[in-house]
C-alpha cells in the first residue's frame, strides 16, 4: 500500500472515515463513503503526513510521492475511463484541501483541472456541448489564477464584465460559446501579464501547482491566525484530495446542491436542502442565482419548483442516502451532492453545525431513534452552546451597524437608551423606561443601577472586572473593557474610535455574547427552554460526578440558580450586602469609628440586617450547602471617592470634610489587590468577622429551631497567606459559634474553611488544612497572582496578547491548566493530605467554563461553583468531563 | 542515674557543656565547669523536660521528680556539708532559670533561699554577723515576693525608703541589724497584706514555690513575645538551677564580680571587669554602688582601687582561670564570680556578647593563638554584626530624645535639617547644609534629592519600598513607614503621633538600624574597617562556595560594591538611568508620541546615554559579568501627576495639557504592580528594548574593539510569566545583538535571561528555561504576588502581624521559605532540568539576609546579588551556609 496517498473508488477506499488525522475530515469521509457503497467520483487523498514531510524538509515533497502520485492517477483513470491530458477522453479533476478541522483562510478548491487547449477538444467531442466545455475552461482559468497563483480576483471578473457589456447581455449565462473561448484567451493574456508567466497547458503542471498551493496555504497569515485562536496546532498539517470531475452543468438533466439531514436550525426531522438545476457547486452558493428548495417540506415561502417535483427518481435516491447516512454516522449530516445527466454523486459528508436548540432536540430524538445511547448525546451538545438558550439574542435577520467592540463579559442582548449614572439608570427604570448604562468602569456602588438597566457597557476592566463579573451574575447583558468608546461624564455623552457620537437619551444595542456595541434598539429573540433540554439535562446529572453549586449573593440570585439545577451555593459575598439600602451608611460609620465600641456600635446596627439576608437565603436553599464568604475587599471600597461625595458622608455622619478626606486618603492603597483585605482586615479588626459569624449562626440557628430547617452553615474566611491567620480567625469564628449555639440551645453543625486564592496558601495547604474543613479555590484571585497581572488592568494590553497569539486564551476566562492549574492541583492534592475529609470546590469564574470544569474533574474536585446562569453549562461541561474519562 | 535531676559539685557533674539542650546553657556550663575543676558551688538542675512534661500535662510535675530532687538536694547539703533547714547549719540555695537560650522576660533569680526564723540563727552563729544575716533574710524576702509572687517590688522598697528615712539615715548600708530585724517582720505583714497568705517559713515550700515560678514564667506574656520575636520554639522549654548559696557580702574579705576574657567592645586581649567588694551579684548591676575595675588594664578613668591590687591572690587564680576558660571554650567568656572569706567561686560563665569590631578581632586574634581554625573562626562573626562596621552609628553615650520609630530601612545614622522635597535637599546640599529629606513616600523623581541628602525619612512603605531599596543602593540611611509622622507639605512640617512638631530646617537624627526618628543633631561614631577584617575576609572567600554580586545600577556604586568584594553585577535597573539629568524629558517624550515613529525619534535620544551609561558600568566591572534588566516600571511612572508638572511638561513638549492630561489619565492602573510593566511593555512597544539592546552590545562591542575588555553582557528580561513573551522578546534581542555585532565586526558572546519574579515563571521554568541563558529570581516581586502582599502598602498591617507573632518574620527582610521559597526552590529545579548549564541566581533585596543567602546556597544556586553594602554580609553568611553544610 502507498505510503502518502490513499485512493477511493468503486466502493472501495485504502483509508476510512476514523481516518481523519492523516486524510483530513473530507479525504476521509470520501472514503468512508465510498467503502458503504455510495456514489461517489472517484479519487485520491494525499495525506497530512505529505504537509508534515513538506515543511519539515524546507518545502520539499518527501521521496517517493511524485511516483505515488502518478500510480493513484493512473488507477483514477482506469476507474473514470479516461486519460488525464488525453486528447479524446480527457480526465478533469477537482483539487480540494482537507485538514483534520475545519480550516477557513486555507486554500478551497480547483475545479476542471486538466482542461488545456488541446483536451477542450474532447471535452466538446464528447458533451456535444462546446458552450459548456468553455464556460468550464474559463472558469478553470479564473480559479487557478486566484486560488493557486494568488491573483487579484477582481481583474478576470473586470475582463468578464466588459464582453458582458461589448455583447450586450447582462447574465453570464446570456454568452455564447464564441464569447466563452475568447475570454479563454483573454483571460490568459491576463495571466501573463499579471503574473509575468504563461498560464500552464501541461495537466501535470497544473496539478502539482494546485497540489502545492494546497500545502503552501497551511502556512498563510490568515490560516496561522485562524489556528492560534481556534487552538489547532500548526504540526496537524492539511491533506490534499484530487478527484474526477463531475458535471452539475452539462444541462437540464444536471444539477447540484447542499442539504442537511434535519433542519439545523430548529433540529426538526425533515429533509432540509437547496439544489440549482445546471449548475456547478459554487453558483448555491454564490447567490447569483436563487436556490430551489429540495421538498416543499421546508422553504415553505418559496414558490421554486423542488427537486422532489423535478427530479424525482434522484431525489428519492438521495432521500434514501441521507437515511443510510444518518444510520451510518449517528449524527445529522451536512452533504453536497451533483447530478450529471441523471446520475447522483455525492461530493462531501460531514457532520452538520447547528444552532444550540437543534443541536439538543437531535441529541434527544436520535436516541429516541435507538441510534445512540444517552451518554453519546451528551457529548454531542456543546457545553459552550448552551448559553444561546439561556438569554435573548439578536435576530440575525436584523441589519445592524456596529459602531464599536469590547470584552464578550456577560452573554445575551439589549438595547435601551444611554445613560451615565447608576442613579439615573434606577430613575428612567422607575418610568419603565429601558436603559443601557455606560459607566468607565463600575464598582458596587452602581450595583442598584445595573439592576435597573437593561444592559451595561464599560470602557475598562476585563472578563472579571466588577461589571462583568455582577452582570453575568444577575444574568444581564455586558461588554466591558470597550476602549473603542471615550466617556465624557460632564458631557453626557461618549464618542466611539470611528468618531460616532452618542449623547444621553440615544438608543443602542449590545451584545453580549459578541461583545458589539450597535446603533439603534435591534429586535431580539427571547430565549425558550424546551422539553428537550430538560430531558437532555437529567441524562447529564446521570453521568456527571462533579456537583455544581451557584456563586449568589441574593435570594432572588439563588432562586435563579436552584432552577438551572444549581445544588447549593458555593459563594456568598457578604460584602455585596453591605452596600444595599441604608447598610452603607452603617459600615461607613463603622469605617470611620476611632475606636472598638465606635465600630461595635455600628457593627450592632449591620448584624440584623445581614441576618435577615442569610435566613432569606439559607431559606431559598434549603436543605443544600451554602459557603459564606466573610468580607473581603478593602475598606476603601466603601467610602466616597471624590470630594463632593466626601462632604456628602461627612455631613451625614457628622464629622468634619476634613477628618473624613484624611480617612479616605490614609486608606488609599497603590496596589488594593494586594493589599489590607480578606481575613487581613480582620486580624486587624476581628469585630467585623465576629458579627458576621454571629449573623450567620443566628440565622441558621432560628430556622433550625423554629422552622425544622436542617442547615450546615460553611463559613469561608478569605485571603489566607498563613496558616496563622487561619487559626487565629478559626478560633474566634469557633468561639463566636459556639456561644451562639449555646444561646439558641439546638444542635448545628457549622464548617469553617478558607479560599486558596494565593499561591502561597496553595504551596502550604498542608498547613492550611489543618485550621480548614473545606477548600473553595478563588481562582480569579488565584489567577492574578500566578500570573502577576490585575483583571483591571489588563485591558491595556491582554487583547493585544491573546490576538497575536503570546497566549492561547484569556487566562481569567478558562484557568490556565500549566501554571495556576498546577498550584490548583497541588493545594488540593497537599490538603486532602492532611484531612482526607477536607470538601474542596472552586469558586472562581472559572467554575462555568467548560475546559475549566473538566480540570476540576479530572484532578478530582467536589464540585464546581458559577454564575447562575452558567449552571447548566456546567453541569453539561462535568458530564462531558466524567463520560470523556470513560 | 536521674531522670529529671542533673546534679554537680566537688569535680563532678552529671552533664557537660554539650548539654545546653537539656540543662539550659546555665545548667551545662555549672556541669562542664565543675568537670573541669573549678570552684563552682555545688548544686543541681531540673532539666528542660520537666518544662516539657509540667506544659504536655496541664501543670502537674512528672512522676518521681520529687524523689530526684530531694536526693539531689541530699547530695548537695553533703558536699556543702550543711543542712536545708537545719537549725544549726542551715543550706541556702539560689534558684535560677536557665533556657537553651538567653530568654528576658522569664523569672531570673532567688537568692538565700532556705531562710525563715530559725535557720536564720544558724547563719547568725556561723557568721557571726547578725547584720549580714538580716539583710540576707530581708532580702530574700523581697526577691521571693516580686519574683516569685509577682508583688510589686515598690512596696517593699517603699518600706525601706521609709525605715531609713525614720532611722535618719541614707544608705541600706547604714541600717544596723536591729533595723534589719525589723524589715523582716515589716515585710512579712506586707506580704500577708498584698497576697492574702502568710510568707512560706518551710525551705521545702519555698524551694517547690521558687522552681513552680521558674517553670510558670515560661508561658508569661513577656517571654511569649520574646520568643516569637526571636523565633525560639515554645516546646524547648527552661531548665531550673539550684545551687549552695556562697556570700560576697560577709566582710571585706568578701567580693562579687562580672567580668569579660577580652575587651568586648574592642576585642583587644586583656582581662576587662568590675567588682565590688561586700557584695551580692546584683550590687554591681544594680548601680547603687560604683564598681571597681578588676585590673588597671582598662577602666583608666577610674581611680578605685582595682581587684589585682587590693585582693592579688584571688586575682591571681581569677586570672588563672580566665585562661583555663579561654582555652576551654576557645572563645572570649563573659563570667560571673564571687569571693566569699578569701575563696574565689565561679557562678556563671557563658560566650561573651560583643560588638561587630571584637567579634572580627577576637575570631581573628584566637586563631592566631591556635585555638581555633579559620572555618570556626568564621562561623564565629554573625554576619548581621557586620552592618555596625560599614555604616556611621549612634554615640551610645549621648542622650537621646526618640519622637517617632519606622522600619530601619536602611542602615546607619544621620542628622540634618527638614526638607520636604528633592529640590530642597540638593539646593540646601549645595549650600554645605546636610538635610535630611522627609517625604510621604519616594518615587524615582526623588532619586537626586535622596543623593544630596544624609538620610532619609518617609511615612508610608515597607522594608523594600522605592525609599528603602534606593537608600539601600546608596549606602544611605533610611527610616520608612514611619506612620507615626503626619507630614503636611503645605505647611512644611510633620507632627509625630505623641504630637511633637517639626518645621522645615530644624534638625532631626535618624537611626537606621533601629528605625528611631530622634530629636536634634546626635553625635555618630565613624565607621571604621579593620585589618582583621581582611583577614577575616579572605578566609569568609575560601570557604564560600556561592558567588556575590551587586545591585548597582551607577558606576559609582559599582565602584562601591567592588570594594566591598562583589564579583559582578547581577542586577541593573536600567530605569533608574531613564531619570537622570535631561533623559527624564525624552523618555517622556516617548511615552507622549503617537506613533512608532514618534516613540523612535525619542528613543533615538536615549541610545547614546545608555549606551555611555553601560560603558562606565562595563568599564567599572571590568573582568566580571553584568546582568542588565531591561526597563521594568509601568509607562506612568515617568509621567507627573499633578497637574501643575503635567501643566509643565505639556509646556515643555509642545503638546496641549488636555492630552498630556488624559495620557496620564490613560496609564493610570488599579494595581500597577500586576500592570503593564517589564516584557509586557515590551510586548507592546518592541522599540524600547530594541534600542535598550543595541545600546548594551554598541557598549560591549566599542570597549572589545577599542580597549580589549573581555565582556560577556547578561540581557535580562523582567516579569515573564509566559514562555512565549520571552521567546518572542528574545528573537528580537538577538537579531539587534547579532546586528550590532556584525556591524563591529568582533566576536563577542552574550547571554539572555529572565528575572524569575511571578510564580507562574517558577511553575514553568522548564518551559521558560527553552529560552532562558540565565534566571535571576526577582524575591521582591515573588514574594509580593506569591503572599499576595503589596509591599507598598503592607505598612498597613504587617508591623501588627509580626508584633503579634502572625508571622514569624517579615517576608521582605527574610525570604519566606516555606512559601516563596519553594517556589524558588521548584523554578531552579525545573530551569535546570530543562538546560543543565543554567546559571541561576537572585537579585531580591534577600541576597543581603543571612538566612535567605544560606537557602540559597542550600538549594544550590550559583549567586547571590544585593546591594553594595551588604556585599560583606552576604559573603560571610555564604560562607557560614558552606561550613555549616560541612
Amino acid at each position: 500500500m502507498a505510503e502518502f496517498v490513499y485512493s477511493f473508488g468503486d466502493g472501495s477506499a485504502d483509508g476510512d472515515g476514523s481516518m481523519r488525522v492523516l486524510l483530513g475530515g473530507k479525504g476521509a469521509n470520501l472514503a468512508e463513503m465510498t467503502s458503504i457503497g455510495l456514489p461517489v467520483p472517484p479519487g485520491f487523498t494525499l495525506t497530512t503526513d505529505v504537509c508534515k514531510a513538506f515543511y519539515a524538509n524546507d518545502r520539499n515533497y518527501p521521496e517517493g510521492l511524485v511516483e505515488e502520485v502518478n500510480a493513484a492517477l493512473k488507477l483514477l483513470e482506469e476507474r473514470m475511463g479516461k486519460g488525464f491530458g488525453n486528447a479524446e477522453n480527457p480526465l478533469l479533476v477537482s483539487v480540494r484541501s482537507g485538514a483534520p478541522a475545519s480550516m477557513p483562510g486555507m486554500m478551497d478548491t480547483v475545479l476542471n483541472l486538466g482542461l488545456n487547449d488541446v483536451t477542450i477538444q474532447g471535452v466538446i467531442n464528447q458533451s456535444q456541448d462546446p458552450r459548456f466545455a468553455y464556460d468550464s475552461y474559463r472558469r478553470f482559468i479564473q480559479m487557478y489564477s486566484n486560488v493557486v497563483k494568488g491573483m487579484d480576483g477582481n481583474i478576470m471578473e473586470h475582463i468578464l464584465e466588459k464582453k458582458k457589456e461589448a455583447r450586450g447581455v447582462e447574465q453570464d449565462t446570456d454568452l455564447t460559446a464564441e464569447d466563452l473561448q475568447q475570454l479563454v484567451t483573454d483571460f490568459k493574456n491576463s495571466y501573463r501579464a499579471t503574473l509575468g508567466e504563461v498560464f500552464p497547458d501541461d495537466p501535470q503542471e497544473q496539478l502539482w501547482g494546485a497540489i502545492g498551493a494546497v500545502f503552501g496555504s497551511w502556512m498563510n497569515p490568515r490560516a496561522v491566525t485562524y489556528r492560534k485562536l481556534n487552538a489547532i496546532p500548526a504540526d496537524w498539517g492539511t491533506a490534499v484530495n484530487v478527484q474526477g470531475m463531475v458535471f452539475g452543468n452539462m444541462g437540464n438533466d444536471c444539477a447540484t446542491g447542499v442539504a442537511f439531514t434535519r433542519d439545523p436550525a430548529t433540529g426538526a426531522n425533515y429533509f432540509y436542502g437547496e439544489y440549482l438545476v445546471n449548475a456547478q457547486g459554487e453558483d448555491v452558493v454564490a447567490g447569483i442565482r436563487t436556490p430551489q428548495p429540495i421538498n416543499r417540506d421546508n422553504h415553505q415561502d418559496s414558490d421554486l419548483p423542488s427537486m422532489e417535483e423535478v427530479m424525482p427518481e434522484s431525489y428519492a435516491q438521495l432521500d434514501e442516502i441521507r437515511l443510510i447516512l444518518e444510520k451510518h454516522y449517528k449524527d445529522m449530516q451536512d452533504i453536497e451532492f451533483t447530478i450529471e445527466k441523471g446520475k447522483l454523486y455525492m461530493l462531501q459528508t460531514r457532520t452538520g453545525k447547528r444552532t444550540a436548540h437543534a443541536a439538543i432536540r437531535v441529541a434527544v430524538e436520535i436516541v429516541q431513534e435507538g441510534l445512540i445511547e444517552e451518554k453519546e448525546a451528551v457529548l454531542r451538545v456543546n457545553p459552550d452552546q448552551l448559553d444561546q438558550l439561556l438569554h435573548p439574542s439578536l435576530d440575525p435577520k436584523a441589519h445592524k451597524q456596529v459602531i464599536a467592540k469590547g470584552l464578550p463579559a456577560s452573554p445575551g442582548a439589549a438595547s435601551g437608551q444611554v445613560v451615565f449614572s447608576a442613579d439615573e439608570a434606577e430613575e428612567q427604570s422607575r418610568l419603565k423606561r429601558k436603559v443601557i448604562l455606560v459607566r468607565i468602569e463600575t464598582s458596587p456602588e452602581d450595583i442598584h443601577g445595573m439592576h435597573a438597566a437593561q444592559g451595561i457597557l464599560t470602557a475598562r476592566g476585563g472578563m472579571t472586572s466588577h461589571a462583568a463579573v455582577v452582570a453575568r451574575g444577575m444574568g444581564k447583558c455586558c461588554v466591558a473593557g470597550c476602549g473603542d468608546v471615550k466617556i465624557d461624564y460632564e458631557k453626557q455623552q461618549f464618542v466611539t474610535k470611528s468618531g460616532q457620537l452618542i449623547k444621553r437619551g440615544e438608543f443602542i444595542t449590545l451584545d453580549g455574547s459578541t461583545g458589539e456595541v450597535i446603533l439603534g434598539d435591534i429586535p431580539k429573540i427571547q430565549p425558550e427552554v424546551s422539553g428537550d433540554f430538560a430531558t437532555l439535562m437529567t441524562w447529564v446529572d446521570k453521568y456527571r460526578r462533579l456537583k455544581v453549586r451557584t456563586n449568589a449573593d441574593t435570594p432572588r440570585d439563588s432562586r435563579v440558580a436552584r432552577e438551572f439545577g444549581a445544588e447549593g451555593i458555593g459563594l456568598c459575598r457578604t460584602e455585596h450586602m453591605f452596600f444595599e439600602g441604608d447598610r452603607i451608611q452603617a459600615v461607613r460609620e463603622m469605617i470611620l469609628a476611632d475606636d472598638l465600641a465606635g465600630r461595635k456600635r455600628a457593627l450592632d446596627k449591620i448584624m440584623p440586617m445581614q441576618k435577615s439576608d442569610f435566613i432569606g437565603l439559607f431559606r431559598e436553599m434549603k436543605g443544600l450547602p451554602v459557603t459564606i464568604r466573610l468580607l473581603d475587599p478593602p475598606l476603601h471600597e466603601f467610602l466616597p471617592q471624590t470630594d463632593d461625595d466626601v462632604c456628602e458622608l461627612a455631613h451625614a455622619v457628622g464629622i468634619r470634610f476634613s477628618e473624613v478626606k484624611s480617612h479616605v486618603e490614609h486608606l488609599h492603597e497603590f496596589n488594593p489587590m494586594l493589599g489590607h483585605r480578606g481575613c487581613r482586615l480582620a486580624i486587624t479588626y476581628p469585630e467585623v468577622y465576629d458579627m458576621q459569624v454571629r449573623a450567620i449562626m443566628e440565622a441558621a440557628c432560628e430556622l433550625i429551631k423554629n422552622e425544622g430547617y436542617e442547615i450546615v452553615p460553611e463559613i469561608m474566611i478569605p485571603l489566607i497567606g498563613h496558616v496563622n491567620e487561619l487559626k487565629i480567625l478559626r478560633e474566634n469564628a469557633v468561639e463566636i459559634a459556639e456561644a451562639v449555639i449555646e444561646e439558641y440551645g439546638v444542635k448545628v453543625d457549622y464548617l469553617i474553611g478558607t479560599m486558596i486564592e494565593l499561591p502561597r496558601a496553595a504551596l502550604t495547604a498542608d498547613d492550611i488544612a489543618t485550621q480548614a474543613e473545606f477548600f473553595s479555590f478563588g481562582t480569579n484571585d488565584l489567577t492574578q497572582t500566578t500570573y502577576g497581572l490585575s483583571r483591571d488592568d489588563a485591558g491595556h494590553f491582554l487583547p493585544d496578547y491573546i490576538e497575536r497569539g503570546v497566549l492561547e486564551e484569556d487566562p481569567f476566562v478558562a484557568l490556565d491548566q500549566r501554571g495556576v492549574g498546577q498550584l490548583v492541583k497541588m493545594g488540593f492534592e497537599l490538603g486532602r493530605k492532611t484531612r482526607p475529609e477536607l470538601k474542596v470546590g472552586i469558586c472562581g469564574e472559572h467554575g462555568g467554563e467548560p475546559s475549566s470544569v473538566e480540570f476540576c474533574h479530572r484532578i478530582g474536585l467536589d464540585y464546581v461553583s458559577c454564575s447562575p446562569y452558567r449552571v447548566p453549562i456546567a453541569r453539561l461541561a462535568a458530564a462531558h468531563a466524567a463520560l470523556k474519562e470513560e
